[in-house]
């Protein structure tokens, strides 16, 4: 798993330069094609990237995203009206079987259908019309981390494709900043010490952050075995803010911009309740630091010029402590997190 | 809450009432405008509800249904293109401003808009088009339970309204069914003895309890401060499944029909990890009993006619169970379920 994180990087940068020329095609087909709304199939780690997805996608192109529930497909065997929709599939393997069912159905039906992979010659690959390749290599270890970096920078090409003001120049300089990110794997070592006893926690994001939440939440709990709830802060607030008392374990992703106020009125409230946060910000958002019990500042930010939401590029760098954390925590704790009990790196369901 | 959790059939009976006459009329009005797509807005337990619509508007409808995201609204300030769709809010109060929002900007570009709320004159019955009155009296407790259940059978008339194969005649069994459901309240007064030191847990529910859930764990965490997770059994074979180990407690909805089988294998699984489990079921699904470490079975099941999903009508009884045990473990742990530490009873969120 360590490993896989260092990589990511390189394989950020080697995705990106394969798939932009693609891209521009596909833009160009989607210019004459622009679909109503937008649903976007996956499992686990990627359903996490495709949560990501549904907010990028709907806040930077005004097209209504919903994620798809495959039960409904599998399970209740309804075939919603996915004629006018573009149909996003995204699988590690692309051997989904319930995934890769929406998107067929989907297309069956007359929709647009792109799949994400890592697999170019998976079912997926061949089910979809427009295939992102996620040029990680093969990913060995059950945790996914990689991947799903891999997936989010998908997913911003597809937001470019569609039209959104995704400056490529402001893209490109992403793999660097996850290398800044990866400079801070020895302090996280050391920080991760603090948490061995650990065993319950909840984790926090808002906007384009709030996958995040949901993606260190699952590494905590497939690695480390963690009890570890997600939250949006306004989810938090509305009721289960109850169960957090002194000492209760919190994680925060707190970049600047325009979910800084609602996430700053969250680590004021779990302050005043005796909670333990640790925050991951950036160094241009000061204000984080002094909040947080602990804070995990990552170097520098990207050269922005356009008029976006600040925290616009920050997803791909900031899981990246948060995977180095779960990756630590879990040797620290005795645990190998390669290979958690119980799980196999692909799970079919229903 | 215990009061109010008890006064749920005659709520649920009054509001079927006085609402059907209306939904009649909302049905021939949408015969002639069939949107394209359903968005659902909402917060906390509302939203809960509104995860039950989007599965069974989806199923029972074939119309796509999508979760609003409020911050892209709030904080963001995108405006989704939401011309062609249906828009229903879900606010117990009425005055979420979040919520009340998205359905404002959708009204303006001309989505055709609905209310679910408890009050009559609140900012949301006036914003809205068309207006689902939960007839359940003011809710005093902090901890939603008579709310939520008018929800769902707020959405039960929607679809019905949008053409769904919805039996009246069944539907008006819910009340009575729910009635039965409470005869257990004293038996789940004692048995949540047991649970006295637990605090942490996960909730499984599939398809149309998945929405079941998430509102249980809800409950624990309001008034039980368990650390309460909530999954599909899908999504928690893809990964979290790692954190169950011996003795992990785990509960269940599990009624007889296309989600058994998927259910059953989650089940299956947990057995064979040692985790305990408490299932809720009726009496129409024997299996679910013998695979439990422990069982809630409610008497009875309605009488069914139609070619629907065996557990269309379950979810509003299956969650009263679940309500009892958490207003009765809550006292057992010596909490005040009706105010939650840290909890007011409306919540505004940005």
């Amino acid at each position: 798993m360590l490993a896989e994180i260092r990589q990511q990087p390189a394989a950020l940068a080697k995705t990106l330069a394969a798939e932009l020329r693609a891209t521009e095609r596909l833009k160009k087909f989607l210019a004459t094609r622009r679909p109503k709304f937008i649903v976007l199939a996956a499992r686990g780690t990627s359903d996490n990237a495709a949560q990501f997805g549904r907010y990028l996608l709907e806040i930077a192109t005004g097209i209504p995203v919903s994620l798809a529930a495959p039960s409904i497909h599998t399970l209740y065997e309804a075939s919603p009206d996915f004629k006018d929709a573009l149909v996003v599939a995204i699988s590690q393997s692309g051997e989904s079987t319930d995934t890769n069912l929406v998107l067929e159905k989907a297309r069956a039906q007359g929709a647009f259908t792109i799949g994400i992979t890592n697999e170019a010659n998976s079912s997926l690959a061949k089910l979809a019309e427009h295939v992102f390749l996620v040029r990680a290599g093969r990913e060995k270890s059950v945790a996914a981390t990689k991947t799903y970096t891999g997936q989010l920078l998908a997913i911003y090409m597809i937001a470019y494709a569609l039209g959104a003001p995704i400056a490529l120049d402001e893209l490109r300089q992403v793999p660097d900043w996850t290398a800044k990110a990866l400079s801070l794997d020895d302090d996280i070592k050391i920080r991760a010490e603090r948490y061995r006893f650990m065993d319950h926690a909840v984790v926090v994001g808002r906007g384009l952050n709030y996958s995040n939440a949901f993606e260190f939440a699952l590494k905590l709990m497939e690695t480390c075995y963690v009890v570890a709830e997600r939250f949006s802060s306004a989810d938090l607030m509305h009721g289960p803010i109850a169960m957090v008392g002194p000492s209760f374990p919190s994680f925060l992703f707190a970049p600047a911009g325009v979910t800084w106020p609602s996430m700053k009125e969250m680590m004021e409230k779990l302050r005043s309740l005796g909670a333990e946060s640790l925050v991951i910000t950036d160094q241009s958002n000061a204000e984080a630091e002094k909040l947080a019990t602990r804070a995990i500042v990552i170097p520098a930010s990207l050269q922005r010029k356009g008029a976006a939401p600040a925290e616009l590029f920050t997803p791909i760098p900031y899981i990246v402590p948060a995977q180095l954390f779960a990756a630590h925590l879990a040797v620290i704790k005795g645990l190998n997190p390669d290979q958690p009990r119980t799980l196999s790196k692909v799970t079919k369901t229903m």
